[in-house]
């Protein structure tokens, strides 16, 4: 009985090396290759050591850093949806919960609901402790962008202000004490040419 | 103030990519690359998740995840050293020192106290949060080479059983319940042939 909970477990556990390979559309500052799900899911494990002071007052940062560690998993067999991909946010949702059905299933019944239960919490974004985890992911993103120099992916796929704005609002009330950097950096990216300004007409003249 | 306060903690979270460039000598289970150390500490985080009911009573599993994220982040500056490498390991601990003075002195004071005394912490080996986290460290390379199906890098490196047990052998106390798991795998790769045996004589007849 122990013995197969056990095999359960390591079933789930040999699985997960398996986000190694699923690859975001980020790329590392250095942009010698694009970022997988795995490394991407530690770094903001970490940030939420190093930036917990920035959660709303009673957050609970344990159980973000859960949420985090837990947040990617599904990509496993859903892969990575780019946040400015329309179409491929369109099935999202089902992708993903058929995912969370199978890699959870995994493992005994008990631990495949505490990690449905923090997966479902992140995604409903309704917890100080979802919206922090949240606001950290896209946090992540912007930083990642930012310190490339090159605007990035944002450059890359011609992503307006506009688009970026919307995609980083969660972190005015997920992580308010980033918000004023969110909005250095993007006003940097745009004065550099990085973000492309809808407001612009697209002829002129 | 609290301006250049943020200024030293996204310095830090910029600094924490490059740990997503350091390899370890272990692989994928797919044995498609090299495993770095960003990713296998967001694996060994979630594995506290998945198997934390194996860790001896009372530990606190959260602060295990906290030394688990933050264990390798030396290894920016210092850079992985292979478990089995006499040479490597005997300088390990003032390259490690230096790594720790430098990295987690780009944080605010307080804070980099706080990754400091993890780090330390984790090191010492005092603690059971200490000894789980290491304990599934050294699982984590015990699964990827059982999974790998080939012997992994115990067999291209040439290790001898004896040595991988001496190197499992802090499971036995920091995760007792998966030790049973670590005698099979060696059992396993040993009759597999993927594990060298000291016993049998250099040369015979």
């Amino acid at each position: 009985m122990t013995e197969q909970r056990l095999t359960r477990q390591l079933q789930f556990v040999r699985e997960l090396d398996r986000l190694k390979g699923v690859l975001r559309r980020t790329s590392l500052i250095d942009r010698s290759r694009r970022e997988n799900s795995a490394e991407h899911s530690w770094h903001l494990a970490t940030m939420a050591l190093a930036l917990g002071e920035y959660a709303p007052a009673g957050t609970d940062l344990a159980r973000a850093i859960e949420l985090l560690l837990v947040h990617d998993v599904v990509e496993i067999d859903a892969d990575d949806t780019f946040a400015f991909d329309v179409a491929g946010n369109a099935d999202k949702a089902a992708r993903e919960t058929a995912a969370a059905d199978r890699l959870f299933g995994l493992l005994p019944e008990d631990l495949g609901r505490q990690f449905r239960a923090r997966w479902n919490e992140f995604e409903a974004g309704t917890t100080k402790e979802a919206r922090f985890a949240n606001a950290l992911d896209r946090f992540q993103a912007l930083v990642q962008n930012d310190a490339a120099g090159d605007g990035g992916t944002w450059f890359a796929h011609g992503v307006t202000r506009d688009a970026v704005l919307r995609r980083m609002a969660p972190i005015e009330t997920g992580a308010p004490g980033l918000w004023p950097a969110v909005l250095d950096a993007i006003a940097r990216a745009a004065a550099a040419g990085h973000l492309r300004d809808e407001t612009v007409p697209a002829t002129s003249g």
